[in-house]
């Protein structure tokens, strides 16, 4: 995707600052506030289940990342999801982990069925536990690349849930059960940071406030590829994370 | 605000080393206790209720943030206050999101009505809320910044509540109920990242070690604005945020 | 410890990608995930007593760190602890600020006598409170730096709990209970960011995927003090911390 297409996109955020509300994990919430913040958005990290229906309420998207689930944080982020659906406030789910514990499977799958996303973003173990097949998940992180399986996922997904699915890896892709899309590119070392997947959760989340689900999905993972190779002077992984939060302002300010 | 003037005030804080007892939200836990080590006191995060009245009463400063709040810990924030209030151990409160759900601003009103803490530091459109006027707040983001209406609520909040108000934005306000002060300057990117306001907290609880409350809050605005202009190689939020903490970590050392 | 060395050694980790069960603290979460990252290990964090022990089962090094406990974590601790020893998956304990309350000081030592972890790390303070010796400790930080009074803390605790004991310092101890290594050198920075004692617990652990634990303990050590030296382009603690961790990258890929 072309950087001038991405400036305009963000630019759009920009102008309108949407509130984004995350439901998130506590490894990711710092970067992910601040990605939300460097593409023109707001975010609130509110999970209690007494403000959570308020905060929606308000709110242009709502993201949920289950990350580090508890039972209580389940509960409100059901709580949360029921008044985003009632008042047509698309969903962006998450479901980190899922295939690494039969809790975090059920979960996901329970969330999906009841709140409907409009977007699930994940890595492709994640994708195909949510379809019941077999994957080779190590904790988080997809031991799965190949882009095949992965298209087949996304589809599969997609048709099952009624969602756009958003598969990251070394080619992400995208379905909404029909088409497929694939987007390459990006810096390998988006492997080395942890949260590189919740950061593109983050930024179709920041999308979806203005663009429809399969547009924004593709927003999103195209942002995170760009600014993946636009990171200045990356000496590992510690200074790639900061250069990618860089790039995606530089990108905005169309830089 | 003279940077040797700064460095003193630092030195103070570093020869001593006092413990800031931080009670905060998950988004900014860890660039906070940061600020403090560079700062020269030392942070404890704790939040636990079987553990935070003898915590509170080994430390020389309390902060009390409500950024990710949930009952359990505004229960616990409760309790370490009063035990803060009864040893005379000064309070710093953040009541982050005020007026973005009717939870979090009852929370801020009940915890500041019996804590009595020495300093509230906000943004503005959150100590609107607090003097429970009408506020444009998104999120935990002040949508307002208008420099008499900071004045005007600055002396409310603190005529209201007996405290010293700490308002930041393009320009802090501080104001102890009668008195009105000003402090300029700063860099524009402190709006696009997460934390610049809890920063600025936690900047001012760690002066509250050593100095007055109104003039913690002078130092701790003022040490914020100042590191953010002598940070170096800015190249984005990634890049302003890590040189910010060295900024302070330099004006500390005299440099 | 050379270079050549440690790169072997994390080579040997980053070949089998071992999955590292974090249960730890809110502020070093993040850090901590990245550092397991870097050295080439997988990192989950989960503390959900509904599937830490699906997830331990898996992990090949459960790392328990009680920085910021809450009574229900510490009950999921014990759970997770239980079935690592079931399944003799070796256990990495850090005592963030035992002496620091009652509740952590005891939690601590009935976690160790519980669980009976292969390697306990921690600072001098913490290690003194765990064989109840009076330690000036504040807040999460160790006043106490002696190089003696920690060979023989190192030693003690070692005995008392049939652990190898890691107290990182000036000079890093290490003890079995007979034997008593030291570790020198390191960029005294480290002593300026948060969870630079948690992040060489993550190494300790990201080793024991693959060596004993005395083996373990002197690696993960040495690799923190290491990286901390071949940190480039610091400015003071918060490029520090970046630095830090691309260090550790660059060391694995025999840079």
């Amino acid at each position: 995707m072309q950087n001038a297409y991405l400036s305009a996109a963000l630019e759009r955020i920009a102008s309108t600052r949407p509130l984004i509300h995350h439901m998130t994990n506590l490894v990711v919430a710092s970067v992910t506030a601040n990605l939300t913040l460097a593409m023109g958005g707001l975010p609130i990290m509110a999970s209690a289940k007494e403000e959570v229906e308020e905060i929606v309420s308000k709110s242009s998207v709502l993201l949920l990342n289950i990350g580090t689930p508890t039972s209580e944080q389940l509960e409100a982020m059901e709580r949360a999801g029921s008044m985003a659906k009632e008042l047509k406030i698309p969903i962006v789910f998450d479901p980190v982990g899922a295939g690494a514990s039969r809790f975090r499977t059920k979960a996901a799958i329970d969330l999906i069925r009841e709140l409907q996303p409009s977007v699930v973003r994940s890595n492709l173990a994640e994708a195909l536990s949510l379809i019941q097949e077999d994957a080779r998940i190590l904790g988080v992180e997809s031991l799965e690349d190949d882009e095949e399986t992965a298209k087949r996922a996304a589809r599969g997904l997609a048709a099952r849930f009624g969602c756009v699915a958003a598969i990251t890896g070394k080619v992400d892709i995208v379905s909404d059960g029909e088409n497929v899309g694939r987007i390459t590119g990006g810096n390998p070392l988006l492997k080395s940071i942890t949260g590189s997947g919740c950061m593109a959760t983050t930024a179709v989340a920041c999308f979806l406030a203005k663009d429809t689900p399969i547009k924004a999905a593709v927003l999103g993972l195209s942002l995170i590829k760009t600014a993946s190779e636009l990171a200045l002077e990356v000496k590992g992984p510690g200074s790639f994370q900061v250069s990618l939060l860089d790039a995606v302002y530089r990108l905005r300010e169309g830089l």
